[in-house]
């Protein structure tokens, strides 16, 4: 008889791991992808991961599109590069030049991507009658989980958001009701940076935990 | 010298340890928490957990509120029940049966509540200026590493969402501009299901693979 629950109890030293690959993974983009393929069975074992993740009265309102075609590619990057520009004049001029000297996608040097859409439901959820933004929070949840098991197979993955969510739906047929939550470029890597990126090019520095964490009240 | 890299390589092994704490993450509710306490020290590493999460431009915009007061809790436990009420009226007869049935948040059971904040920036934030959503989804990655932390340290974790965060803001003097992402519970637990709970009781079931994956285009 299968039994309904488990008493998994983890050791010290399988948190400490896990704490590890939290603290290994990175936002990686197209200057530190290899091309070397990502085969069915390890990207099945990444979307896995998304798919065991929490999802909000279990309604796993997720779909993801894996995208190879270099075709496909080309036009998701077409929209990154107009965002890019638009985004870039945003920031004064100072930050403007370092902004425009970083490399923040890497689209086509990733061999794989995937776009994770939000499809949502016309029935109630029940947990998100009173938030009804917990849908697209369940799949930002399986995106986190995606991007830990992809550290952990030693695989980079980065996420793309200077895109326009509209241009992307059109390039990859979506339905009209579905939203995309997120544009993930992943790859074998020829290293891990062992901080942010944006953190090592002085973008903007962490903040003390005193500042974030806040006892009982405001 | 410091490097700026590391060639960290996970093990199969290690990997299957990733994927089992992520398979035996759960929400737990007031039934299954014991009231044993979290001490600061545990706390400290679940949050950490969720400030080594991924930023949009590196931007950290999360603020962590840590309850343990039993009034504060009744209080955020009367917004629940008014809330609860108005979302179980949203069901059909035969599931609102159901839903009424079920225990759906640990808020005074669970000795640890921690209200997780997004602080909006005034200024323009890398990756962020052409999806507006990117800053609040920073603060779901984050918690999701709290999520799998808090596991692998054989502590449950439930996210309370059935919340009006108005209420929840008012109650913690929360700063006007900040956006309740998520009220999550912590405890450790008499035991873990090893499925998700509605799962379990039928409220819903996995959907198949072909249904979530999409090869190239819809």
């Amino acid at each position: 008889m299968k039994s309904d629950f488990t008493q998994r109890l983890f050791t010290e030293q399988e948190q400490d791991l896990l704490f590890e690959i939290i603290m290994s993974r990175r936002d990686v983009r197209g200057n530190r992808f290899l091309p070397k393929e990502i085969d069915q069975e390890t990207t099945l074992k990444i979307i896995q991961a998304g798919l065991h993740g929490p999802s909000v009265g279990f309604s796993q309102p997720w779909e993801f599109v894996i995208v190879k075609n270099p075709e496909t590619k080309q036009q998701i990057k077409a929209s990154f590069n107009t965002e890019n520009t638009k985004g870039a004049d945003q920031f004064c001029e100072e930050k403007k030049d370092t902004y425009t000297n970083l490399k923040l996608e890497g689209i086509e040097e990733a061999p794989l991507n995937i776009a994770v859409f939000y499809k949502p439901k016309n029935t109630p959820v029940l947990g998100q009658t009173s938030m009804p933004n917990m849908g697209r929070y369940s799949v930002v949840c399986a995106i986190q989980n995606m991007w830990l098991m992809a550290r952990s197979l030693n695989i980079g993955m980065g996420w793309v958001s200077i895109l326009d969510p509209e241009k992307v739906k059109t390039i990859l047929n979506s339905p009209k009701e579905n939203e995309l939550i997120g544009y993930l470029c992943f790859g074998y890597t020829d290293m891990f940076y062992d901080q942010p990126e944006l953190e090592l090019k002085k973008w903007d520095t962490r903040k003390p935990l005193n500042e974030v964490i806040i006892e009982e009240k405001y």
